[in-house]
């Protein structure tokens, strides 16, 4: 069993996130989540400072994955080709740990005090794709418009993708930005 | 001063939100609310079951002017027109309601426990505009999609607005649809 380290950390999330969806977040101790990673308490609060954090700790690693696949986009392509090609990016690492993000997803519905954490995260991927968008030029209004409307789309791509099994998060995003070209058929005022 | 009824019900709206923005939100208590609005605490819990509730009246009659003004748009209209239709004629009741929309931004943003509201309210927005593309023919989840980005886009319209007294919320509508389509070039691969 690992003692220490960033093993220990990836085995105290798993052993939490089953826990929380086993019993609940509220009835989850941090003593149980320990025994279930091996380690000691000691070892849980080296890596997180309470229950809560677990579930932070892992959108921060989305985010940080987000801003370093934002910045492999080469600069040549548009913008929100570089947003698309950076989510798709990040699907197959998604894939791979779809049963941490079920749970996640399970533990936070059933957790009226986490639902905070879904705005949270919402908010703080949409001001990564932001950042993104004005280091390649976008004015700052319209970078945090297209990024909201960005991760919107990517938040309705995962929710579909954490609700069914079968689906493919990548045909997903895919398709959300396809449909959004449907923008261009409106009917607005000329300037 | 009104006893009962709309006119009561308004003057308390305006009342609670006045003392959560002057004195915080968890320093307001019901019966220094119904004092400024004069009326009696009774008449307070004939409208309102608590604090709380009052920040969710008038989310609730935005989710019925909305659905109202997306039901008047003319069935010819194609569905993403329908949309910007509707929440440009939501601007003027939100403009002559400017001071009520500041003063419910300000005490949400001070108050942490009153943040998940923000998400309810922008999910119960999204949900009529969704309910009213599906009864325009699309399909769900494309409806879904295109009511979570439009929503999105409207918020960021709306939080220009209220952050900035000069700002126009009918042209920052028009603007943010007008960005959007911006969607349209973006390179995705072909079906």
């Amino acid at each position: 069993m690992p003692r220490s380290g960033a093993a220990a950390r990836d085995r105290l999330e798993r052993a939490a996130l089953e826990l929380y969806r086993e019993r609940g977040y509220d009835q989850t101790t941090i003593a149980e989540i320990a025994a279930r990673a091996g380690v000691t308490q000691r070892t849980f609060f080296r890596h997180f400072g309470d229950k809560r954090e677990v579930l932070f700790h892992i959108e921060l690693r989305q985010q940080r994955a987000l801003a370093a696949a934002l910045a492999d986009v080469p600069a040549a392509a548009p913008p929100l080709t570089a947003v698309l090609l950076a989510f798709r990016s990040m699907a197959p690492g998604m894939e791979i740990n779809r049963a941490l993000a079920e749970a996640r997803h399970h533990v936070i519905a059933a957790t009226p005090a986490l639902r905070e954490r879904e705005l949270a995260k919402a908010a703080a991927l949409s001001i990564v794709v932001a950042d993104a968008l004005r280091g390649r030029g976008l004015p700052p209004w319209r970078a945090t418009l297209l990024a909201e409307v960005s991760t919107a789309a990517l938040g309705h791509a995962v929710h579909t993708w954490v609700a069914d099994a079968s689906a493919d998060l990548d045909a997903l995003i895919v398709r959300a930005f396809t449909e959004l070209r449907a923008f261009a058929d409106v009917t607005v005022p000329s300037a």
